[in-house]
């Protein structure tokens, strides 16, 4: 394992060297909860060497910097109003640079498969035939309570902890959230982008038995400079 | 931020410069799940800077390599039979080398709270006015699907995912997992060292109303060169 910045080249560069083109990859790479600094080490690596970045909204421009002179910086975030880019345009994007040869580098926030539709982009591509690789990273769920003080278990008072999102993100009805469920079910609930919801799946919550003075937490651009508990 | 190694000083050499000793800090560092590139870039700034490093039973040999010269390198780690050194004698460890001025490492697998008593340190250095921070980790128990293709959420499938031990590590009996919510609830479900556990929670699980064709994965040593699946 080395942490060095090594030299790196652009496909222009092996166009003299190699006729065939290289093959293409691509990295779905979890950047972590907002502090640059939890990035992982994998991570880091694979954006160095990336040809192309796709970047989401919430990825650190210290991140960004960090990527080789000459790569194509790309952002595809989605706004909570506006769907910039959606999300079949960016499965087509990661698998077009792919086929000509690019090392793609797909910064998502978090984890790619805590609610950061990692798992579509992973079927697009297996789809496709695109060689690509998962690099997990700190999930704001754990993280960000972390920075807050607050352990989403201990041996003491919470023995499961759950992570659902607050916008009701599934298609599929069978899989909405079951509040009631949860309610039963005890232990530590982190909802990530619960904000909005708030007054539903409290509602909902305390309806299914859950006692309504259960310590809460909200925490706003946790890990953060700009970090609001 | 930088990956640079930059120089260090051990105690020793401030005191010619210093009369009051250094004031100690402690680190609780999620080293991730295995992978010794899933380590935090903050993570690794970390280890690099402590004094002494008190390490547990997975932490990869490559990450300790990466310690200072003249750090002190000492196994804590619980095996599963053996408990080499109670908690408690842990969290006196971590005090009285801050207390003696030292930068401490506290390195844990996956990350330190969830399911690994980071809480309890973290309670115990506050209790002893002990400066601590906690350095968020790759949890094994979402990099280990992910490694194994396996997303814990996707926006067709599972719009939840929780975490519970195989090992009913709760000492608050009112805490115990309820493996009958666990079933009502749906989503993904990741039972961390649930193997010895396995025939009694998936009775539980079954009789709890889930369905006994319920897809599942088992993984062994995952994200490492001996992964199983």
């Amino acid at each position: 394992m080395t942490l060095q910045h090594e030299q790196h080249y652009g496909i222009e560069d092996f166009h003299d060297l190699y006729e065939k083109p290289r093959r293409g990859k691509v990295y779905l790479i979890g950047a972590g909860p907002g502090d640059p600094e939890l990035m992982t080490i994998k991570g880091m690596r694979c954006l160095r060497e990336a040809d192309v970045v796709l970047y989401d909204r919430l990825i650190s421009p210290l991140l960004l910097e960090e990527a080789r002179p000459g790569a194509a910086l790309m952002y595809v975030g989605k706004g909570p109003k506006n769907h910039s880019l959606p999300q079949e345009d960016i499965n087509t994007l990661l698998i077009t640079y792919a086929h000509q040869g690019c090392t793609v580098a797909r910064l998502k926030g978090g984890d790619p498969y805590i609610f950061g539709r990692g798992g579509e982009e992973a079927e697009a591509l297996a789809a496709a035939g695109v060689p690509f690789e998962v690099v997990p990273g700190v999930s704001s769920a754990v993280a960000v309570p972390a920075y807050a003080g607050i352990p989403v278990t201990h041996r003491d008072h919470a023995s499961s902890v759950t992570f659902v999102t607050g916008h009701e993100g599934c298609h599929n009805k069978e899989q909405a959230v079951n509040w009631e469920a949860l309610a039963a079910l005890g232990g530590t609930l982190v909802v990530l982008m619960g904000v909005k919801a708030l007054p539903n799946f409290t509602g909902r919550l305390i309806a299914g038995g859950l006692a309504s003075d259960t310590p809460a937490a909200i925490i706003q651009e946790g890990t953060t400079e700009n970090q609001r508990i």
